[in-house]
């Protein structure tokens, strides 16, 4: 029998719990153990609820008891989750955790413990929820050297993005039709600014290239200013709205961002809808790979956090997880990465597409039947510091979204 | 270091060395040991080839050499092939293989024998080409009861459908340019009648359950007799048409099938186009999950065989594949499945169509513009034998497909 502790009774620890009690028989036959909750830390009590008797306000019992061999950490937050979570793994007990700040944050540090103690430090959930890709990008990857991921990591933003679309509505009353059905945060900054799709391709990156990538290093845009008439636009054009989240190899550097693109029908990611997500990868072997599914939700994020502790169980004293090394990955500046872009302009047709085209060259003009006294056009790829030289003389744009090629 | 044989110099066995070869450092660090292809077993001799000096004809080079822990055995076939990754496997040295045949044949034996031998057979490969699946099953979808595996299993029924949609054109006229361009076999039975996805649904529904399907008793239909017309009905009703491999719990019961379907556009698999490959797996508790990428071909093929090598050299004395217990799992009689059914009808409309209604209730009639003296329904959800009894009773039809729903 294989003793954990859950930290955090709230959405996921609940739906760890949950997950561990319905599937108990197989989860114990794939851990080739018993997995049995031994205590659940939570400030608050839960009178009446199964497992009531397991609530400990203290985390020091936990820390303190050798019987538990795995701690799940998801408390979400930095404190005091990097405490409890450091202090675990000195102790030598495995951790498995959905916290992505946490992660993104001290991942770093918290793998170079859980080595040198011989016992891991796993965070599938972190990422894409219940997608698996931590573990393919760990395991199953091996033979590749990958040199782009673009994931759509936040299902917040994408239900908005789709909402949008299937609705013809604008960003403010979509955003509260997603916090009325609890798809969005009361605050939903760290969603809608990109923030957390940062913290995802940060982590993600670091574990494909085996450096450190730094979340605050990557330039990183939200989908606030997407309007319904840019999705008109994008639609005429074949094209959908995501907030993509990428890391990729130019050459010998990398760069990193987080905005929204618009997605051709080519890519698998077009189709991606709602509140999925999907993580697509190429290696240099591989070549495309695609992981699709609930990137968020109770029981989808439990079940990659409870495949974690079965994971742990099997390698109680082994390190499975490869740690990305301290270096940090040299990041090119967001100036010189290179894309078309997508922009609106105002004033008419006749009077401004000479102007446009003296300063980005030929462009197709591109209108909307309903939409008068603005075009829009595509420029050639060209770097972003080029691009931004460019705006300032056309005199600035209503819109302008980069295109994913 | 770690020496390692590879059996069979073709397509794939080329690829894997290939794949070293390309990706040397990063394997090597990976696998935490450096990995030395030692021998390459083939009939024929490859003078001026980087291998001609590590060419064997003589199995028994490699079996009895004691360097020799890992064997690459990507022959396919059923002979030697078996024969081969048998005594490799009694000697000890874990296999790796792309084999899709062999391990629906005799998957259950050469993996028991591994077990014994704590050493492992792996097969990533054999399953979805270069997609990680078999591993992702294995050990990331472990907190999970699967309820469904439904695939776009095999590449070149999926080019050729593809094509017959955007070219608008017949089923042998694809085939041929898709035997021209390389991507279909010059007997392509295999892939276009289904065999080929029938082994490998078999193997993925073996593993993710954990009782023995023979792919047998899998009821498999393959793309011969779709046309044109019927792709045509398919994109006026928003649907595509893919060859399917599914495996389903209904109840206490599963069935499993392999056909041609239309393919809704909620579905993940709706957009996956020419030699792309998918896998649809749906979990008690994560709910839907897709794997893409590529689903054959030199590269991406080895990239999945160097990534079990690398997993191989990793856990050198310890099994780490689930094996499916000997028991059979118990399929559903293909009579009780049930579905919808797109049905073509030859005859007039409005003299048939009372007829139609008469056998199988209201139907929304469908007709194209082009296309006189039919026109074609969606019956409601209905077992297999009931449809067939009613297609009976309306003396036959053009074409019939599958609905997925």
């Amino acid at each position: 029998m294989i003793s954990i502790a859950v930290l955090g009774y709230g959405t996921v620890g609940s739906g760890v719990v949950e997950v561990i009690n319905t599937n108990q028989a197989s989860i114990n036959k794939k851990a080739a153990e018993e997995i049995n909750i031994k205590y659940v830390l939570d400030l608050r009590d839960f009178p009446g609820d199964p497992v009531q008797d397991k609530i400990t306000h203290d985390f020091e019992d936990i820390i303190n008891d050798p019987e538990i061999q795995i701690v799940v950490e998801v408390m979400g937050g930095l404190h005091p989750a990097y405490e409890f979570t450091k202090r675990a793994l000195e102790a030598g007990k495995s951790v498995c955790t959905s916290n992505k700040e946490l992660v993104a944050q001290h991942g770093l540090e918290l793998l170079e413990i859980a080595k040198s103690k011989d016992i891991n430090y796993l965070f599938e959930a972190s990422c894409g929820g219940g997608i698996p890709i931590i573990r393919p990008l760990n395991s199953s990857l091996t033979a590749d050297e990958i040199d782009e991921i673009t994931g759509i990591l936040n299902g917040t933003t994408n239900y908005i993005l789709s909402k949008m679309t299937t609705d013809g509505s604008d960003f403010d009353v979509v955003l509260k039709d997603a916090q009325d059905k609890g798809y969005a945060e009361r605050n939903p900054e760290a969603d809608v600014e990109g923030y957390d799709a940062c913290r995802k391709i940060a982590i993600l990156s670091s574990l494909a290239y085996g450096c450190h990538v730094d979340f605050s290093d990557i330039y990183t845009e939200g989908i606030t200013k997407i309007t319904a008439t840019d999705i008109k636009y994008a639609k005429k054009l074949g094209y959908s709205i995501k907030l993509l989240a990428t890391s990729k190899k130019i050459g010998d550097k990398f760069y990193a961002m987080v905005c929204p693109a618009f997605v051709g029908q080519d890519s698998p990611l077009y189709s991606v809808n709602n509140v999925f997500n999907a993580i697509f990868v190429h290696g240099n072997v591989l070549g495309d790979a695609m992981f699709y599914g609930s990137g968020a939700g109770k029981l989808p994020t439990a079940s990659a956090v409870v495949a974690d502790v079965v994971d742990c169980a099997k390698h109680l004293h082994r390190n499975i997880m490869m740690s990305w090394s301290s270096k940090r990955l040299e990041l090119m500046d967001v100036k010189q990465v290179e894309s078309r872009f997508f922009v609106r302009k105002a004033g008419s047709l006749t009077a401004t597409l000479s102007d446009v085209e003296a300063i980005f060259g030929p462009v197709e003009p591109i209108g909307l039947a309903d939409v008068t006294d603005e075009f829009a056009f595509i420029t050639p790829e060209m770097n972003e510091e080029t691009f931004k030289e460019k705006a300032k003389q056309l005199g600035g744009y209503i819109s302008r979204i980069r295109i994913k090629d």
